[in-house]
């Protein structure tokens, strides 16, 4: 349960616990720190830049580290954990859910993962390698091995006295996995029901039957399948439907935000650790790529635009307009583009629908081409007096926004037919198309109609 | 638990259900209707377009029609629910949860709202009345009002028996919330402790305090708490601490979704509900006001350029070069936009770190921004064979990438401090500034620089 929803506002406890350690004000900071939920202090080292935040790290008491840890984005982690001793970090990380060291060790380099692995107990360990066994991105990646599983033949009355002589039932455990004696997967038992009905029961008799996930489902699938389904758990299984384990759905909700989060970083061209205050050159060369092949794209299009020195030589206006024609194919590309990018990411726009997508956005093109040109004709007529140039640009309007509707459709999904991530590699050719067709359609209707 | 996690592809199976509904072959499309989950029908539901999914919607029987309507999205909800009876709603909102059925009322026009509330029995009519206070994007709007409740002195074993004798304890129950006789809302008890624990103790010694959720918290904020903290409920309380009701994490999953969703559309200018087959019409109208603003802004550009004819007339090369300058401005400023609008959507981002946000992005632009400039200018020497021009855009692209990293941060923290949603306004400020900085300081160079 929440126990401090009357918190000030997220920024006002960084603004303070940045205030604090910018002046060295180090009892304040620890005071401030001590208010703060570990996830909270994930948060606030998150937000601080490079200096801050390992000051702020030394103030963490040593009991909650772990969880702090467990709670950070992997990069801030990973720069934190390489401060650490192996020992240490074995220390941080004992009394964590397996899913989170899992994570945790799959980032440090090879040889101090070993001694990590080394400084655990053996139970610990043998569990750890069973995660670490299944790629970070699948639902064995994601599992913890803390189900507790109960048999189909007993009796709730027995499942009731088994549980309480455990004692301690795994944290967020709503329901109790069900098997046989193989260890195959049944189906699940809530404790709701487990409470609400007659001892004399059996477990069979109130399960609900159901077949596990793989444990090489892809995350995103798993995510997905959350999502729909509004599961608190399920269950995670091996090729031959043994139960490995349980994925609980705060960890999925980690998933769905990096998801969706993750679009939005690739239509940017960002990195996927490109955080906030990731030190200069990484931030730097990670974009840099993306500002290298945008540039290769605009040559292409300073190219294109060279072919008609003479035209715009002729008549300057056409420097002057040029850009309006190409920038407002972009923009009403790129809203096409992100419309069927998110519908492709969550599995809404396939090979049967993608023609009516773009039937659809042709139109609204079309729709959108005719209202702005006649806009853009009459200004032009306005400014420049000219009739005929007016007519030019309202045409090469409408060509282009048709054009980057219908580039805006195919690219994403030609992409994703390839394997390539429509999200970073869309915006991109989509500008291309964009200032192609619109410097080409402008200029040249201008060169044939206007030059004489 | 999930039942078929075999499935194929999302995207097969509306592919399928497309193929049959277009060939009329209502069979086939009954019989893969029938093998989905009511999630995943309203999933095909929003794939198709018009014509299509009102022949599937007639397809889905009247026993799940409440629940696929629960997982629709509001726009495509509403089209369907304007063709119904209100009887017919009433009837088909029936088994549903409040919250969800509070969502389908709002979203109702009022004369059938009130004949919907009507034909309820009054037991659910008052529970839903108590949701429908509060603003649907708040705590108190997501709230289901089906919590289960305890008094903390009585002892696990009266509420085992109390809950075998209520026998129906609702859906995703995981804990009980404990409340004192005045109703005031004391703290949780998770099943897991109900069951793991000598049943001679009272529930005031086990449970965990806590204060609930005040109702009218934004749902944004409780997102948030529910991420940072792991839960999978939570008690919501009005302003006397007294127990109102309670969250799930399924109702949150879809909020934290929508929430980095929206960063994504309201960055492209796409209305909320602009969904992937929304009418031609529709769609049109919410990019057209977009449209129009970025069209306003490239007049400001052209004009911009107009002060500089009589310069691009003596050397048409700046026409061909100018875009370049401007573009990589756009890039390079929505790469420190994108980080800044979600660093302020998750409340990362403050005053106080805002300048090192800038510190830092001003350095990494200064880095791209020479590293490309120098390639540019070495280009523009090979093609144009002038020195003095490759210099002018090398210099031209400096500057622009650097006040591109300035207004990528400064941009949507001023409009976040005015209430405006920096994710719809940020992109169109940014490029006015890139387009407007990047003009000038390349033909202004050039003019005083290259022209004689």
């Amino acid at each position: 349960m929440n126990d401090e929803s009357q918190q000030p506002e997220d920024t006002e406890i960084i603004d303070r616990l940045y205030e604090s350690l910018h002046q060295d004000d180090l009892d304040v900071a620890r005071d401030s720190l001590e208010k703060l939920h570990p996830s909270e202090i994930a948060d606030a080292l998150e937000s601080l830049p490079g200096k801050e935040r390992e000051q702020l790290w030394d103030l963490v008491s040593p009991e909650i580290e772990g969880e702090v840890i467990s709670q950070l984005q992997a990069t801030v982690r990973t720069e934190l954990l390489g401060q650490m001793q192996p020992h240490e970090v074995a220390e941080v990380t004992r009394d964590l859910d397996t899913d989170d060291v899992a994570d945790i060790i799959q980032e440090l380099p090879e040889e101090i993962k070993d001694t990590v692995l080394l400084a655990m107990d053996e139970q610990h360990r043998q569990e750890l390698t069973s995660v670490l066994s299944f790629p970070e991105d699948t639902a064995g990646g994601l599992m913890n091995i803390d189900a507790v599983s109960v048999r189909a033949d007993v009796s709730l009355d027995v499942v009731i006295r088994y549980l309480r002589q455990l004692g301690d039932i795994p944290e967020r455990t709503d329901s109790l996995m069900v098997i046989d004696r193989g260890n195959k997967f049944l189906g699940t038992l809530s404790l709701s029901s487990l409470l609400s009905n007659d001892p004399e029961k059996t477990v069979g008799e109130l399960m609900s039957r159901g077949t596990g996930i793989p444990a090489m489902t892809p995350a995103k699938e798993v995510a997905r399948m959350f999502e729909r389904r509004d599961f608190f758990s399920a269950a995670v299984v091996n090729d031959e439907n043994i139960l490995l384990g349980r994925i609980t759905v705060d960890d999925v909700v980690d998933v769905i935000q990096e998801e969706a989060e993750q679009s939005l970083r690739n239509m940017a061209g960002l990195g996927f650790d490109d955080n906030m205050f990731a030190p200069v050159f990484t931030s730097a060369r990670r974009r840099a790529i993306w500002l290298g092949i945008n540039l290769a794209t605009a040559f292409l299009a300073a190219w294109v635009i060279g072919q008609f020195k003479e035209t715009i030589q002729q008549l300057v206006a056409l420097a002057v307009l040029m850009p309006i024609v190409a920038g407002m194919g972009g923009i009403a590309g790129s809203q096409t583009l992100t419309i069927a990018i998110r519908g492709i990411a969550v599995g809404q726009l396939g090979k049967t629908n993608s023609r009516a997508l773009m039937a659809k956005e042709i139109s609204v093109g079309m729709l959108n081409g005719l209202l702005w040109a006649s806009v853009v004709t009459l200004v032009v007529v306005f400014w420049f007096g000219n009739w005929p140039l007016g007519l030019v640009i309202g045409a090469a309007m409408v060509i282009n926004l048709v054009i980057a509707a219908l580039a805006g459709a195919i690219i994403p999904l030609a992409l994703k037919r390839y394997g390539i991530d429509p999200a970073i590699a869309g915006s991109v050719l989509l500008t291309t198309v964009t200032d192609v067709v619109g410097f080409v359609t402008f200029l040249g209707l201008a060169a044939l109609l206007l030059i004489p």
